[in-house]
């Protein structure tokens, strides 16, 4: 999420969410912090979106409960922003404004121009934003394939024509900052396909692919097409995708070719789209794998192509799953033995193209981690930008410039907000933590009755869950409760620290684990 | 760890182990189950060891616990496993018997032959067995680098040499079965760093590799010490693999260039190996990046070289860590930005090769996951071997041949077992499902009294940990006792189980989330 801002107006650019990382423990996902746009809201004039991919929309239902305001985008854009803010009831707080990628309109005192780029998903722009004090670039995604599926390529020229009088400030997209060279061309992809569809002369084939990799959605149609198969879509959000995009244009499905995926179709006739390239639970096919898909069954025979990077902390899930697809006889295609995935974002030699294209007196560099920021910061150096014109944001830094001068002010509140079920914000690094040291060794409660006299009722009691298994566990467990005896008895006093103190040294010296200690006196 | 047994005799081959999953909570290594080899070790003749890395020798310590033996292996293999019984103080179960990589002897009705093979370790060796029934080649852990550092190439000619009369079966490593071509050779890294050693004119070169890449060891050193750079170490395991190669003659360090971390050097002068290209919490590098290292703090200028390849599951942690670098200015070279680390392993192209040499008349392919056992076989059939001759093994499977048949007997146990601590097996499936859970969620576990009449006494109490934060939870919690209080009042019996549903009930309508839930019904 990007917010520009000029005396009281203010318009933001995109309004995704970030996927937890593996140490976001129960961590559905992650939301930027709202509490400066909330507070604001007088001024918004408006949010443009350059594209429907979730880190760039999936924010949007949880910023429109809280703020209401008109969307502008190109029409998938909007068709995927507005499903997802009908699942969650908000259609009545926003106004939806559908506009062509070439289209240019005002929004308070910034005038915005967009620019169609090259990505995974049709119906992407890049703005040219011209604020009383110059003009600045927000690339969005963008990759600068020149032949692309659905033929629509990043307008350099018309991003040049745009910025007659030159370039403030550009944000450029720095997700593959660390990938030298260009990133291949979608239609190596598409011949790859085709080689592999010609290959698999008896079997189905099977393709797992990005629900929104709309793109690649369309080249799979189209050979399946040329190679007279039909096509069966399993898993939600394909299905999904792939009906709004075809409703609106953008997906050219020849007529009879989709099936239900109950239709009898010979195995050499059919091709199925399924969710599942990231090995997710409970995706269709990671469902296969375990032999849990109600209507398919992995086979001999069958063809199997993974048709998508894996996104970083996702390698074991989607091993194990390949793993689980070649014991059912499959061949399985995927990472390096074939070309079957680029990615939708550039590389380092388009990067540079873009930087001299553009030539900004500024550079922000966006989208990426940290050591993508500084990479492509390092490149825009090395490209003619003055090292002092360059500046690395955190989330929540305040960019300001007189079109002159360029400084940062105060930054605003911007933490990352985790979102967990219904909690929206409110777990934060404490329970990470406990949840971590739970993960690790589990929990030992330790009930221990006293009377008015702090004198023990009974023997006390010990409840666990995760430490170590309870069939085998009595002697460890009767010994800790001695322990807890013989140190009440002593006199040595029943605080609550001392028990947990007590427990933690001899549970560790027992196992080496250190479990979540929580004793619990209770006055009988 | 592989097992071969011919009448009253057994021999293994290596005993390593495995490093958990990231769904294997709270364990720090995984082991083969040696129940069969304890119950018969009256037959063991001996454990023969191809090279030193941990997944070929960890497992010992644990082994030797319950069988004494003799072990066999190159001096540096020998020396690392008898370090790691050392620790364990296990070194009066072993004798050791230091080999030539050319040796022959006699174990039983088994001859071993090694040869040397080129691998990221020196020292390592392949197998020819001969048996009464026909020659076993077992690869060990190679490839085909003509240019490794070191200097020692795999044996091809030698391997030829000794198998006159053919191959009954060939046991290959699998590693990188999904990998095209070849793996490329040590001396391309030789040449980067060199390259980049010339270009870090003024700052400090700070190198993060795998302790036990000794191979690679070798060539930084003797870069440092072209580049007129002092190197000095940190990271124990680092610092005892150099020891400990050096005094057995592996690594050729030059008189004076070895310093301590604390001697001041000029930053242009000096180099620093470090532990760490994993991101591991507590390695060198990632203390560094945390500016909690004792001796080093990185700074602008510091040229910081990651020489080693991610392993599946490490991303996100090596990821992390490489943000801190950068925002620490430091310059930070790894993944495909240089040519800094190729595999140890040989790929496809090698794979090949390894199988016309070879002519194997059965085929097992060893080391690697079942998707690498899986493509590893077909290419062994692709090139010759009867389908019906190649068997893709699970742990514990028993392939029998009597020299012209092949057939699987009854399999015996061998489970993956988990060590957690002190806990070597005790921790199981139903641990890890509590484990997931707990860390998804946390617990809650419900303490109510009752009199002898099972009429409540006092309010129901609740202890808690990860689940919500307990400061802002109040509401939450009281309305969970009183859903309990209004339950047993209205006298619907207060059987662990019904408060149980009626808790985890509550909780998934308020939160969506579902922790561990443990009610306790105290009799006062």
């Amino acid at each position: 999420m990007t917010v520009l801002e000029y005396g009281h107006n203010m318009i933001i650019v995109d309004c995704g969410v970030m996927f937890p990382e593996s140490d976001m423990y129960g961590i559905d996902l992650v939301l930027p912090q709202f509490d400066y746009v909330v507070q604001n809201q007088a001024n918004l004039r408006g949010i443009v979106i350059t594209h429907g991919h979730l880190d760039h929309i999936g924010g949007l239902p949880y910023l429109l409960r809280q703020v209401k305001t008109t969307l502008y985008g190109t029409s998938l854009t909007i068709g995927m922003v507005k499903r997802q803010l009908e699942e969650a009831q908000l259609l009545h707080q926003a106004k939806f404004q559908v506009v062509q990628n070439t289209d240019s309109f005002q929004l308070g005192p910034f005038k915005i121009n967009l620019f169609p780029v090259a990505h995974s998903i049709p119906g992407a722009v890049g703005l040219v934003i011209d604020t009383p004090v110059g003009a600045v670039v927000h690339t969005g995604d963008y990759k600068l394939d020149e032949t692309p599926s659905g033929g629509q390529t990043t307008d350099l020229a018309r991003l040049q024509k745009l910025t007659p009088n030159g370039v403030l400030a550009l944000l450029a997209d720095s997700t593959n900052a660390d990938k030298p060279g260009r990133t291949p061309t979608e239609q190596i992809v598409s011949d790859e396909l085709d080689r592999l569809f010609a290959e698999a002369k008896q079997g189905r084939i099977i393709i797992a692919t990005f629900a929104s990799l709309l793109a690649r959605l369309q080249e799979i149609i189209t050979l399946a097409k040329k190679h007279g198969r039909k096509v069966a879509l399993t898993g939600r959000s394909l299905e999904e995708n792939v009906m709004l995009a075809r409703d609106l244009g953008y997906l050219k499905i020849p007529d009879g070719l989709l099936v239900d995926i109950n239709t009898k179709v010979p195995d050499k006739k059919l091709l199925i789209l399924a969710t599942g390239s990231q090995g997710e639970p409970r995706s269709a096919l990671n469902r296969m794998a375990q032999g849990e898909h109600r209507e398919i069954q992995i086979k001999r025979g069958d063809t199997i192509i993974i048709s998508g990077g894996t996104i970083p902390g996702n390698e074991e899930e989607v091993g194990r799953m390949l793993n689980k697809l070649f014991v059912c006889g499959a061949n399985v295609i995927y990472g390096h033995l074939a070309n079957v995935h680029v990615s939708g974002h550039c590389s380092r030699d388009e990067m540079q193209v873009m930087l001299q294209t553009v030539k900004p007196t500024y550079f922000i560099p966006v989208h990426g981690e940290a050591r993508h920021l500084h990479l492509h910061a390092r490149m825009a150096e090395q490209n003619g930008v003055d090292a002092k014109k360059v500046f690395i944001l955190d989330n929540g830094d305040v960019w300001a410039t007189d079109g002159t001068k360029a400084w940062l002010d105060a930054p605003v509140p911007a933490a990352n907000v985790m979102v967990d079920g219904h909690l929206v914000g409110q777990v934060g690094d404490l329970i990470m933590q406990d949840r971590q040291r739970l993960s690790q060794d589990g929990f030992i409660v330790a009930l221990i009755r006293v009377n008015a006299n702090n004198k023990l009722v009974g023997e006390p009691e010990i409840i666990s869950r995760g430490f170590v298994p309870l069939d085998g566990a009595d002697d460890l467990l009767q010994s800790a409760c001695k322990e807890i005896t013989r140190y009440v008895r002593l006199g040595r006093g029943i605080a609550n620290e001392n028990i947990r103190d007590l427990l933690q040294n001899f549970f560790y010296r027992a196992t080496r684990s250190s479990p979540v200690v929580l004793p619990s006196i209770i006055k009988v």
